[in-house]
């Protein structure tokens, strides 16, 4: 690979491009708010399609709505695809998503100006709605291109506003033609925020991401007895909070005993009615568990639901709950990992192997193709936030990362 | 006593007025809305000032709003005022207040129609916006009436509407002009629902209300930081849900340790953005502490402020806290607490001494004139709820004690 790294991206050219895809969405105050399929996704997505004209991409838009543009190899054949997204969640930052695919475009304009042949194409994708912000699933378009969720069933969803994705993206010009499996990408890269503290606070310049946590998700909604708070003793109380608050100090004793990987949270809780002098008779609440380890998420979640049916019975109280969400584990291709770690290391990066806690397009593809991701430091671990930030010179070594790392499984020395 | 328990109330009329009265403001499935100082207030007014003058009282309308009718006696001098009020929650019951009122006018139409001439005047009133469900603080009528709450102060009040108490009374022809403080009773009686289950539970007929619980409400505020759920190691998390979590499992724990009659409740939670997959940055919720005995009360105030300082430190958070209101507790007055036990067992009805864990139009007169409360039993403990019930037979034991408590209280026998 050492061969190649004379090659160098322009930190300055990325952020140029990083900061006009802000501008549109912007927000007051930083960020932005550019969600799926809307007019402001339309306008980001002309204009990095223009950027991809400009490079002499070959540009192709699916039925979907993913787009993509490929610089040809020296032989024909299977491409090595940088993909990630450009919508955003409703109080966005500049850079979730956005990298990915901007620093495949500045990765592909370093070798034009280079004048690099590769031997098998490059090419640079963006996937619709990657958010779920808009219309849930998230990963909606980097899902069906790689057929784990059908077209027509993607086609179909309602959003939070009551429109469907066909029509918004007939509405938006970006209904595409071509056939979302006709890309078979040779190995797919991305670039991606942390999103976490892990990188700035251990102070590691790269991550190399071995994977995706799974992901369980489940709403539990507890039914009490709503009763006067003045009046109704103690011993004679089903209350739905105490019994929810119970399980939220469960989650976090669980999380501590399963140990690892393990994150546990309780993000929502509503109580009802909600008054300071009434014993709630209900709580809805969500509990949010990942791991990497398939086993270890199942155990999380079976020392979970019990712990909610202790609290609950302790109370006198019943509980319903209902799955939100469940990926197991994905684990990323070992090869492509190690080249991350050796293209960091070659610069005197320091580089640490890590899961990604949350989703990402890259996961879709692990099942198909050698795929990883690599991760640059988010600045106190925010992300979905207008406060999100990455500095430049973090971004400059995670763009040449993913260019030289690009550019060897794209030239692959025989061995 | 007993040689005036042949004066017997009629409980086929006061149910009548119960109904009718509960046919102002009713909502769907039952119950009634009638929020202080609104149309249907004024109503409700209207219907038990006919009732008051149809009974030959001679009706006054104070400066916030109470009015009482007066029967005479055949010396002048402090009437035994009877009272409570009429003004409900948004989803109240038929009995709440009103039982209390009407049960006043029926010990009056009783008395008529026996023919029975008390030496002391016998009054009857309602006091204005009990709830505070419209207009902060509740019991505003009783306090202006007994001196606590200054009447500019509380004419100035601003509701969850937007408009003023003393607007409102106008609006409704109920800004009276007698002073508030020209009604000195000789004593104070009022029968209500007991709002909890204990009467129910233990099946017992009636309630000797031997005091009110002193009342602490605290809100606390709790700071965190909000991060990503699935990117963020459970060693880097300030959150706000799980120490308020904590708390809530505290507060029910110190009303265990500290015992009796304490009693500990967690009502109102709500977390900051409130989304599955973001750790909570911000937590507000309320504590609700009551005892009988102060020095207990404040025991568990400062045992709870530093359960809440300690969860909040574990977990690297800010806590801010307001008092939303406190009250003492209020002791009734023994003898007039007797002489309902006394009527109570002599129609061999089951009674037990019990403290009020609501508050009550009855603690403002407690420091001023003798004074006590009797309870009927609230089935399934339920009150501000639609489902409020309480049965005719058992309404009608409470009325029966009412009016032979006043007559004891109006026609004092010289020991």
């Amino acid at each position: 690979m050492s061969g190649l790294s004379n090659v160098r991206i322009d930190i300055d050219r990325l952020m140029g491009r990083i900061e006009a895809l802000g501008k549109i969405g912007a927000l007051p105050g930083g960020g932005v708010c550019r969600l799926a399929l809307t007019a402001e996704d339309r306008e980001g997505r002309d204009l990095v399609v223009g950027w991809m004209r400009d490079l002499g991409l070959e540009v192709s838009v699916d039925r979907i709505g993913n787009v993509w543009g490929v610089r040809a190899g020296h032989e024909d054949g299977a491409p090595v695809l940088i993909g990630s997204h450009i919508d955003t969640v409703a109080t966005g930052g500049l850079y979730d998503g956005n990298l990915g695919v901007l620093a495949g475009l500045e990765v592909v304009e370093s070798l034009n100006d280079a004048g690099v042949d590769t031997r098998y194409p490059v090419a640079v994708a963006f996937f619709t709605n990657e958010e779920g912000a808009r219309f849930a699933p998230d990963m909606m378009g980097s899902a069906v291109h790689q057929g784990s969720l059908a077209l027509e069933e993607a086609l179909a969803v309602t959003g939070i506003d009551g429109r469907k994705v066909g029509d918004e993206l007939e509405c938006i010009g970006y209904a595409g033609a071509v056939a979302p499996d006709s890309l078979h990408p040779r190995a797919f890269l991305e670039l991606h925020v942390e999103q976490g503290p892990v990188l700035e606070q251990e102070g590691i310049s790269v991550g190399a991401v071995t994977g995706v946590q799974g992901i369980s998700w489940t709403e539990y909604t507890l039914s009490g007895i709503s009763n006067h708070a003045g009046t109704t003793p103690m011993a004679y109380r089903c209350d739905a909070g105490l019994a929810a608050a119970a399980a939220i100090v469960a989650a976090r004793r669980i999380a501590g005993e399963i140990g690892g990987a393990q994150v546990a949270t309780v993000g929502f809780l509503t109580l009802e009615p909600n008054l300071v002098n009434v014993v709630p008779e209900k709580a809805v609440f969500t509990v949010d568990l990942r791991n990497t380890d398939e086993a270890a998420l199942q155990r999380a979640e079976a020392l979970m639901a019990a712990a909610i049916e202790e609290a609950a019975r302790a109370e006198g109280i019943a509980v319903t709950s209902r799955r939100l969400a469940r990926f197991e584990p994905v684990v990323f291709d070992e090869h492509v990992v190690s080249l991350i770690e050796t293209s960091a290391t070659s610069h005197g990066m320091s580089v640490r192997r890590m899961p990604s806690g949350a989703g990402h397009d890259a996961q879709m593809f692990a099942p198909n193709c050698p795929t990883a991701m690599i991760f640059v430091p988010s600045r106190d671990g925010l992300s979905h936030n207008i406060r999100e930030y990455t500095a430049p010179d973090q971004i400059e070594a995670g763009a040449q990362i993913l260019l030289e790392v690009a550019l060897a499984l794209a030239s692959p020395q025989t061995a």
